[in-house]
Formats: structure tokens, sequence, C-alpha cells
């Protein structure tokens, strides 16, 4: 064990503040990363405050890191000390069941070992993230970060990032498909990026004019407000996929009315209360409404590629980690273009 | 124009009885069909009673029609006179949208022409179904019927047949995927029937014991009660692909449970309000809640050869013209295994 530092949640109710973290060892498969950027994701701020229960006090959010490889144990093989390296929402997996023999290891049958407040996969070791100086994962679990993307963009593809391109590629989106997104924040800002270099001809779904110009520039090719009944009339019938990023109240059915014969409605988020659909806007069209649930290893990794070959990455604001509070609040504003990620080295100060 | 016996509702609160009903005369591309059987499906009796709202009186039902060939005109090639023929659940859609050139006539972009209680492409000439002694139907939407299967029973496969083959085969049912049926009924009883001969193995889920016998011998491989909750929670994450047929009140959310990573649950029938879905259920594990509606005439001629080469028809009790007010009662209680098939010489008595 090694002591490092981190920032942490000792309780629901309190700030977030530095902490004295013990770090295992790096075992004969294991990478030891110093964390350069993190992330601030949302998932971050339900757990920290407990907000989806099952809260594990202390807790050290963060599963969007970029770091430089300081260590690696004598099985290592594919990374070496002084790379760049990611790690996203999970460090383990089974590794044997049906679905990560299949690299699906977000779907782990037995449970995926998630970056914090989850278990390491003796079911015993509490895992903590990315808010920290270091972090110890296993070797596959270690993304390769390509070299030509500014890295701070890259920490939040670990997670807004493959949560909104796995989606993208698995219901096959491809040039010419009307894509439309529905919200945007840290996930829509990604899905419009990926969806529109993709090829698809991308329509931002919002109720806030505000955000026209901005979806404009990120790649969407029309901007439509949800609020203008007359609007959501002209447009039913014309999208091949809806990626619905918002994970407030929503209109299930209004959306699905907005799918093409076969459309399928992709669902990121999970509003806090049931949503209610009607069967006909399904059976009408044979229309499909789904989840999806960030992506695998290889598909993160093949991610990664794509963006690098795209010059894509997150729009960012970076922060200092005595900042992160502050942050949290102003993501729950909505007051973030569009991720808030921890400038690392200000930990160690 | 000629004058044709039929049946028909003439209000929502009255029984149905004898209607003189005037038959368009053959035009180039018609067939004029001499009904044999005319299945009674349950839409028959909520447009009987204007349950849905829209029924123009006086309505003639009946969409699973069987029958002999009477005449044709002179442009008709596809069929004979003499020959056996089959009409669904609709007569004639646009022609040239985007999903009538892919054979989805059943989501015709600019609305096909149902079989009754619709109107024709001309949008002026009201449709009359199948209780009654003749129908003409233009040529392509005429389906020709394999000679070596029961007529009576055959009837309703054009549409609880086709209705439950479409979605096995456009979710890609094959030899060994785990399906499930929910509830035991017109459709119910069709899909355990023909997923069973894609290979599938057949789970029957119902909320009545009774029906354990009847599933089994219908080529169900398993019964499994869904009042049980230790049943249901043995079966999670069981099923590839779930047919839900059940148009009452439903718990999509528990069914969801049962499905396997990227399963689909295919809703065939729309409940009177409309269900609550947790976006969590659909996220973990990419599961799919879907609608499908019959299938097009190319897949369901499709469906009546497959069930020629399997020795599939419906479980059906032939009734008379005049006992279809007692067989309305007896449908709407469930007492019906598993449709009633009238035998329309009956009428001409």
């Amino acid at each position: 064990m090694t002591l490092v530092k981190a920032y942490a949640a000792q309780q629901a109710d309190l700030p977030l503040g530095p902490f004295d973290l013990e770090r295992r060892t790096p075992g004969p498969k294991d990478v030891e990363i110093e964390i350069l950027y993190s992330g601030v994701c949302h998932s971050d701020i339900h757990t920290a405050r407990n907000e989806w229960g099952g809260t594990k006090y202390p807790v050290v959010p963060g599963h969007e890191i970029v770091g430089k490889v300081s260590a690696v144990g004598p099985e290592v093989t594919k990374h070496q000390i002084g790379d760049i390296v990611g790690v996203g929402v999970f460090v383990d997996s089974c590794g044997h069941c049906t679905n990560c023999s299949e690299d699906l290891e977000q779907y782990c049958e037995n449970g995926h070992s998630q970056t914090y407040n989850s278990f390491l996969q003796d079911k015993k070791t509490i895992t903590y993230g990315g808010y920290s100086t270091h972090i110890v994962v296993t070797e596959k679990f270690v993304l390769k970060v390509p070299k030509n993307l500014p890295l701070e963009g890259v920490a939040p593809l670990l997670c807004a990032g493959i949560t909104t391109y796995s989606p993208l590629r698995h219901w096959k989106v491809k040039k010419g498909d009307k894509v439309a997104v529905v919200g945007l924040g840290g996930l829509g800002h990604m899905a419009v990026k990926l969806a529109s270099a993709m090829g698809a001809e991308v329509t931002m779904l919002s109720r806030s004019p505000e955000k026209a110009k901005d979806a404009g520039r990120l790649g969407a090719h029309h901007f439509e407000l949800t609020t203008n009944p007359e609007n959501m009339k002209k447009m039913a019938g014309s999208f091949h996929l809806i990626i619905n990023t918002v994970s407030g109240q929503n209109d299930y059915n209004a959306y699905l009315a907005l799918l093409k014969t076969d459309g399928v409605m992709v669902l990121l988020g999970a509003p806090p209360e049931m949503e209610k659909v009607s069967a006909g806007s399904l059976i009408r069209g044979r229309k499909s409404l789904v989840g999806s649930l960030v992506g695998g290893i290889k598909e993160t990794q093949e991610m990664l590629d794509f963006c690098a070959e795209h010059g894509i990455v997150s729009d960012v604001e970076v922060i200092q980690m005595d900042q992160i509070n502050e942050a949290y609040e102003r993501t729950i504003s909505g007051d973030v273009h569009y991720r808030f990620v921890i400038d690392m080295a200000s930990l160690k100060k």
C-alpha cells in the first residue's frame, strides 16, 4: 500500500475535501498511473451526495481519467512507463461470462468493478476514482490515449464520449442518416460531435433557444425547439435515431413520434420517475425504445482512435482541485460548456 | 356494383345482423373472392362497438379471410378463377412511399387501406370486411393459400399468424434462441407454434395455471406462472426475445427484467392506458422495448408458405354466421381456443 493524495466526500451533506488514500502496490498485471486530468461527470455528484443510495463513505469520485504510466507490474505487456493512458467507468470485470467474452464488460453478468464506490473482483476491496494523484488498474482496463489530442479534452471521452459513441455504432449510424440529439450537456455535445463525424445529418432538439449557436459550432446541421408544437409536428417521422441524453423529466411519446419506421430512440439518462410509454407509438412504425450503458474496453479504444482520426475531444473548462465544490454547483445548474476537468497537478501542491 | 350478403354492426350498442352490401364490380387488376372462412379477431369487436372511436356505421368486420377466386379482371396475372386465396388486414396501399417500396405496406406513409372501416386509396370508398359472401381486392393484396392446410385454420394466419411471424423474423429468432410468449390467446398460441417451428426454446408466461397443458400441446417447452415472484426472479436475464401479446394492463419492467443483454420485448397489443417504463431497465443490458404491426404482403406470403412447410394452422372453433354475437361475448371472456372462424357458407342460406 502507498499513501497518495485524493479529494473525497466524507458524507452526503459535506463538501469534498483533501483525503489521504491508500493505493495498492501494483501487482504483476497492474499499471500504476499518475493522474493528469480527471473529468467531472454528473454521476460523481449523485454518488458523492448519495442521491442514488449505496454510497460507501469516504468516496473518491472520478471516472474520466487521463494520466501517465508511472509503474508497471512484471507481466504487463500492453503499456510502458511514460505512456499516456486513460481509465473510464470500470476497472475490472469477471472476464469469463458471455458478455465479457463478447467485449461487453459494461454488462458483465457477475458485476464489473466500477472505478469508484464499487468493489474489485474480490468483492471486498473498495474502489476509489480519479480525484487523486494516482490510480492502479489491471492492464486490460487501461486505454491507450492517441498522441495528437489535447489531454484535458480527452478525459471526458472515457465516459461521455464512449456513452454516446457506443449506441451510435451499435445502431449502425451511417453517412446520411438523420440523427437527433436531445439535450445539450456533457453527453449531448459529444453525441453531436460524434454523429456528425460519422456523416449523419444531426439535429439538436432543445428547450433553450440560446443553445442554437453552440449546437451549430459543435457540428449540428439543424436546431429545433421542442417547446414549439408546430416544430414537433413538422418533424414527425423524420429521424432514424434519437440519442436522448436527458436524465430529467422526459416525454418519450413526443420523441417517438419523430422517428421514421424502424427508428430507434436510445435512452442514456434515467429520469427520476418512470415515464409513460404508449404501445401504439411503438407499434405504428415498428419503433424501438432502448437503453445503452457506456461501452466495452475494446469499443472504448476504438472510440479514442476514432476521435484521434477526426480530431474530436470534449469541450472542457479546466479547474483546480479545490474548485470542485463550486464546479459541482455549476454542473447542477447547467453552467458548464460542457465538462469540468480537474488539472490534477493542482492536488500535489 | 353487385349486391351481396353480409353481417354488419349498425351501431355500437346493437348486435351484428344481416346486411345487404354493395360490392364493386372487379376492375382490370381486381380479384373477386367467394369467401369460405372469416376469422374473428378481437379488433373486429373493438371496431364493431366503436371502442377505439372512428367506426363508420354500418361496419362489416373481418380481416382473416380465406376464399375461392370467383372472377378476375383482364389484367390479373397472379391468380386464376378457382384458386384458394387469402386476404388479411389491408387491401391496398399507396405503392410508392419508402415503406411500400420495401414491402412494408403495413407502415405505408400515405396510409394503407385496411380491410374494413377504412377507405380505399381514393380516400372516399369505404372498405367492408370478411363477414360477407364476397370481397373484391386488387391482386397484389391477395395471398396464395398453400394446398395442404385445412382452410378454416388458415384464416387466422392472415392476422394472428403474420402479426406474430413478422417480429419473430424481424428480430431474427433462430434455433436455440430462448423466446418467451406472454398471454395465451389468438396471438399467443400462434407465437408459440411459430417460434417453436423456428427452433426456439419457447416458454409460455401466464397468470393462469390451467393453461399449462395447452401451452405444451401447442409446442411450448416450458410454462411459468408470472404470478409467482420466485419464478420471476429465477427467470431474470433468461430470454433473447419476449413476444408480449397482452392488450390488457401490463408490467413492462417486470418482463424487461427477464431479458438477456441485448434482449428485445415486442409489444403486439396496446393496453388501454400507457404503461410506465424504467429507463434503467433498458440501460442495464442494452434492452429494447419495441412494437410491431402485422406484416407486409411479401412477408405474409412467406409466412403462409412457412406454415405449409411446417403444417401449422390456427386452432379454431368454426361457427355459423348467426352465432357471431355469442362468439363476440365468448372472445371477450377468453372462452375460445383460440380463434372463432365463421363458415361463410352459413350466410348464403
